[in-house]
């Protein structure tokens, strides 16, 4: 019994240890998704699309679902230059988050609400992001808004 | 080296099958999301609300998002009922699946457009699903239709 003492003590030890790191690591993600969505609200407000692009998977994957369907980053950033096309078009932007639920180590699904504020108008909305983490870093890949 | 062999052999062997395995898996998953859609389809042609209601999991953090966010399924089936009190609200339902996007072994985020055919008009939108495999079956945790 006493020979198996350390081994007991080690395994508890380790364990306690994964499940402080597997709560570390989804900390450090939830402040790396939230991060990116900060930035791009920094950019926006700053009228600058090509920096608010940068959350988003540069790859011909990504899909855009606004009113139709827009596949693939440069196909998203034509969308958004076109829709919106100076500083009073894009107006102030903010986001709320509602949710983030981590599907995987690499995936997360984050619901929240947009407020444009604009001179003639403010219009706002809901979006559903598909995070996944390529490369180190939290890129959003899908992006449902309406 | 011989006696290595047999080892080598069986590890090809063990890829090949798991490799397969996994193949199969993503198929018959493939086939099991696409028949809950389906029962979808057939349900809400019967007009048929409560088994339209078994694609999604029977669990208060369902999300549906529509022109507002309803939250759990008890809630969703009475915002259904609500939108459509009859046959001739619910009209005839067609699904078109563009995508399905497996992100993890028990999910599948799955992109498609709606189409309902009524007497007098005949909406149609584009919808973003998140299925979860829950107890082996595949049902609808969340719900963007726009």
């Amino acid at each position: 019994m006493n020979k198996l003492l350390p081994l007991i003590l080690l395994s508890i030890v380790s364990c306690t240890s994964n499940s402080k790191q597997a709560k570390m690591d989804k900390t450090s993600d939830d402040v790396a998704i939230r991060q990116v969505l900060n930035n791009q609200v920094v950019a926006w407000n700053n009228a600058d699309i090509e920096t608010f692009m940068q959350g988003y998977w540069k790859s011909d994957s990504i899909l855009f679902i606004g009113s139709k369907i827009t596949s693939g980053w440069d196909s998203t950033l034509t969308r958004y230059k076109k829709s919106y096309p100076d500083k009073a078009a894009m107006g102030s932007l903010r986001f709320e988050i509602l949710k983030m639920d981590f599907i995987a180590a690499d995936a997360c699904l984050v619901t929240g609400n947009f407020f444009l504020t604009r001179e003639h108008d403010n219009p706002h909305g809901i979006f559903t992001l598909l995070f996944r983490k390529k490369n180190g870093n939290w890129v959003i890949v899908y992006d449902h808004t309406s």
